[in-house]
C-alpha cells in the first residue's frame, strides 16, 4: 500500500453525496486493500451547511463554493454530486482538471452536453475523467463495455436508462393504473426528477444514451441529434393492448452506428414480452451490448438511489487511486468521430397505432381509405367499444414501413372529423 | 499513444487461440486507440504445427515448447490457453511471472487450484496475472465484481456458470427429452469438454464458482472445500414436475461470506420459474452478485465459444496495456483471508423429492414413517402412476429442514423394498 493516501473533496451533499461518504467512511479499510492506498474525504462542498444530512460530517473541512476546491492543497481529486448541465458543475469541472487533478461525477446532463471538450481537458493534463454513476448507476456499464467488452467493436446498445418512467409503465400494467394516477403516485413518492420532464419526455434517458454512444462507437457526444419522446401519451389502453399482442411496452434508449452513421433514439417501444429485458420492471436499469465477438451481453440493476449511485462513484475513485487513468470515453480525443446523424424518419419497422373515434358508420372506411393514400400497409385491426360514450378504440399494427409513411398516415387520419384524439403510434422493436 | 508496441505471445491455438489472433488481428487499429499503444503478436506456440487452423499464422515465431515463452526477448506478455490444472500451463506461468512478464489465462482449473501462489509471484514481480476469460466468458464479471463493485462489501454471488449442462436441461424441457438422449446429442454438437465429467459432474462450474469467491470476498481460493453435484441424476419426470410446481431446474454454482464463514456449493436447484436468471436457457451463463450498496446486479451473456472466450482474453490485454496491473483477486494477497469452509450439512432449506416406487399398498405409509424417523415434514405430496410397468413416481415438497435431516430421511427411504430407484433430492432456492 502506497503511504500517501488519496485526498478527495466532495461537492454535492443530497442523497449521491452522503452515500459516497457513508460508503468511504463505512468500507474505509476495504476500500483502502482494494484501491491500493488510504482514500480519505478531506473536504465537502455544499451551499448550505445548516442541513440535516443524516450523518456527521464535523470531521471535514466545509467549503460553500465548489469552485474552490481545485484550488485546495489538501485536496487530490473533487467529486462532483451538485448536478446541472453547466453553472457551477461546469465550472467546478474545468477548474479541476485544468488544475491538473481528477474529476468524478454523475452528473449526466453535463457529460452529454461537454463530455468530450472535458475529456480533452483531462487528456491534456494527464488525469482522469469519469463518470460511470452517470449512466445506471447500478449497473457498472461504462467500464463493462469500455474495458470488458474493448476488444470488439460495437454497433449496438440499447436499453431501459430511466428507472422512474419504468416504474410508472410497470405499475399501470400491474395494478391497471391510468397514466394520471400512477404520475400523481410517482410524484407523492418522490421518484421524479426536480424537473419532472426530465424523466416523463426522455431527457433523463437521452443524457444517458449520448454518453453510451460515445463511450461504445468512440463517436463525439451529440444530444442534440437524438430522436426523444416519453411516457406522456401512453395510457391504459395501449398497456393492455400491448399485453394482448405479446408485447410490452418500455421506454428504451437504442443507440447504433454503422459505417459512420449514428442513430440514437429514446422512445417507448413495444417488445416481445419474452425478452429478458422485457422482464425488467420498477425501478431497474437493463443495458444490452452488441459486440463482434462477444455476440449478447445484458447487464441489470438499480437505476438510481443513494446506494447503487454512490456505489459507482467510489468504483471510479478507487480507480484513480488504482493510478488508472485512461481516456474518458476509452480513445483519444482526437480519435474520437463526428458521426452523421440519422434521422428518426429513416427507421423501417412496424407500429402499433391507437386511434379514439366516434364509434359510426363509415368511420373504418375512412380509416383504410387514409392508409392507402399513406402507402401504410396494415396487418392486424382490432376494434374494442365503449359502451358508455359512444367512442371507440382502434388498434392496428402495420407492416415494415418508412416512419414517414407512419406519420403521413396519422396526420391524415388525424383530420378525419370521427377521430376525437391525437392518433398514438407506437414503434414495434425487434431487438 | 505510446511508441513502443506490446510484444504477445500466443501459447495454445485451439479455437480460443485461434479467436485471440483473430481479435488482434482484426481490430489492430481499435485496439491500439483503446489500449493506448500498439499490440502486436510476436510468437505462436502450439505442440503441432501441421494443424490446418484456418488462419495463416506464419508472419509469426513459431514455438514448440510454451515454457520457453517466457524467456523471449521479444515478448512482454504471454497469453496461456493450454488448458489442464498444472503440467506446462502452470510452468509457463510460474516462468512468466517470475520473468517479471504480465500472464493472461483462460485456464480456470489453474487458478481454481493455484490462483493464489499465482497471484502472489504476479505481485512479487509487479507485473499482472489476469484471468477474466475463465468465467464466463461473454461477461466481463471479473472486472465487474472486482472493479465496478469495488466500493461493495459483497456477501452473495451465483450464477449459470457452465453453459453446456444449462443448454441440456433447457433442451430437456424445450423438447421433452430423457437425459440420454440430450448427453448423445451434445456430445455428438461437441459441446462437451474433453473430460465430459468436468461439464456434467459440476467440476468445470465449481472452478469458476472458487475463482469469484476469492474475487468478490478477498477470501484465499478453495476449491476443494466446494460441495459438488452435476446433473447425471436429472430426469425429464424433474423437469416436467418443476414447471408443474412453478419453479425451474438450473445448475447453480452458489457462493456465499459471512464474518469468516465461505459456503461454496454446486449443484442442480429449483428456483422461481419467473426469476431472472430462470429464464436464461441453452447456452448462455449469467451471474448474479449482491453488494451491500448497490444491491443486486445481474448479467448475462454467452458462456463459451471462440468470440466470447477470446474477447475476454484480449479485454485483459487491452488492460494491461493501458498499465493496469493491480492485484489478481483485488486485494494484496497477504491481505486474502482463509475462510471456515461451511459445510452442505448446515443447510437448512425447502427440498424436492422423488421416489421411484412400486404403485403397491402401504408404500406410502412406509414412507411417511421414514420421514417422520428423519424428523422431516413434507407440505407437498404428489403422485403420478406408471401404467405400463405398475411403478410410480412419488413427489415431496419438504418445509424448511436441515440437509442432515433430509439425507437420513432418504437413505431410510431407500431401504424400503418399495424403492426401485436411488431417491433423488434438489434444493429449492429462494434467490
Amino acid at each position: 500500500m502506497l503511504s500517501n493516501p488519496l485526498r478527495v473533496a466532495v461537492a454535492g451533499l443530497g442523497n449521491v453525496g452522503v452515500g459516497v461518504v457513508k460508503i468511504l467512511e463505512k468500507h474505509k479499510e476495504l476500500i483502502a486493500d482494494r484501491a491500493g492506498r488510504e482514500i480519505v474525504i478531506t473536504t465537502v462542498c455544499a451551499r448550505n451547511k445548516n442541513v440535516d444530512r443524516g450523518i456527521d460530517l464535523s470531521s471535514y473541512e466545509w467549503v460553500d463554493d465548489a469552485t474552490q476546491l481545485a484550488d485546495m492543497d489538501n485536496v487530490d481529486i473533487v467529486i462532483e454530486l451538485i448536478g446541472g448541465e453547466d453553472g457551477v458543475a461546469l465550472m467546478s469541472a474545468k477548474n479541476t482538471l485544468n488544475n491538473s487533478k481528477s474529476f468524478v461525477t454523475a452528473n449526466k446532463a453535463m457529460i452529454a452536453h461537454h463530455g468530450c471538450e472535458l475529456a480533452d481537458m483531462a487528456q491534456k493534463n494527464d488525469v482522469a475523467l469519469r463518470f460511470e454513476a452517470a449512466v445506471a448507476g447500478g449497473i457498472p456499464i461504462i467500464k463493462a463495455i469500455g474495458e470488458g467488452l474493448a476488444a470488439n467493436e460495437l454497433n449496438l446498445v440499447y436499453g431501459i436508462m430511466n428507472g422512474t418512467t419504468n416504474y410508472m409503465l410497470s405499475q399501470m400494467e400491474a395494478r391497471g393504473l391510468s397514466y394520471t394516477d400512477i404520475l400523481a403516485e410517482t410524484e407523492e413518492l418522490g421518484y421524479l426528477e426536480a424537473d419532472p420532464a426530465l424523466d416523463l419526455d426522455g431527457i433523463d434517458a437521452a443524457h444517458k444514451l449520448a454518453i453510451l454512444s460515445s463511450v461504445a462507437f468512440g463517436t463525439k457526444t451529440d444530444f442534440d441529434n437524438i430522436h426523444i419522446e416519453g411516457i406522456r401519451n401512453i395510457e391504459t389502453v395501449d398497456i393492455e393492448y400491448a399485453k394482448e399482442l405479446g408485447y410490452r411496452i418500455k421506454l428504451l434508449g437504442i443507440t447504433k452506428y454503422e459505417d459512420g452513421n449514428l442513430s440514437q433514439r429514446v422512445h417507448p417501444v413495444m417488445i416481445d414480452r419474452n425478452l429478458p429485458i422485457a422482464g425488467v420492471m420498477d425501478g431497474f436499469n437493463a443495458i444490452v451490448v452488441d459486440g463482434d465477438f462477444i455476440d449478447r451481453t445484458f447487464y441489470q440493476g438499480r437505476g438510481a438511489g443513494e446506494g447503487p449511485t454512490a456505489s459507482a462513484v467510489v468504483a471510479d475513485i478507487i480507480d484513480i487511486a488504482r493510478g488508472h487513468k485512461g481516456p474518458a470515453f476509452f480513445k483519444p480525443t482526437e480519435k474520437l468521430v463526428a458521426a452523421n446523424p440519422v434521422s428518426i424518419n429513416q427507421r423501417l419497422g412496424e407500429y402499433y397505432i391507437r386511434l379514439h373515434v366516434q364509434d359510426e358508420a363509415g368511420v373504418i372506411a375512412d380509416i383504410t381509405a387514409s392508409l392507402t393514400l399513406a402507402n401504410v400497409s396494415v396487418k392486424t385491426m382490432l376494434q374494442k367499444g365503449n359502451e358508455r360514450d359512444g367512442t371507440v378504440y382502434v388498434i392496428m399494427l402495420t407492416h415494415d414501413i418508412r416512419e414517414t409513411a407512419m406519420k403521413d398516415a396519422l396526420n391524415r387520419i388525424n383530420e378525419l372529423p370521427s377521430v376525437i384524439e391525437t392518433p398514438l403510434s407506437i414503434r414495434i422493436e425487434k431487438l
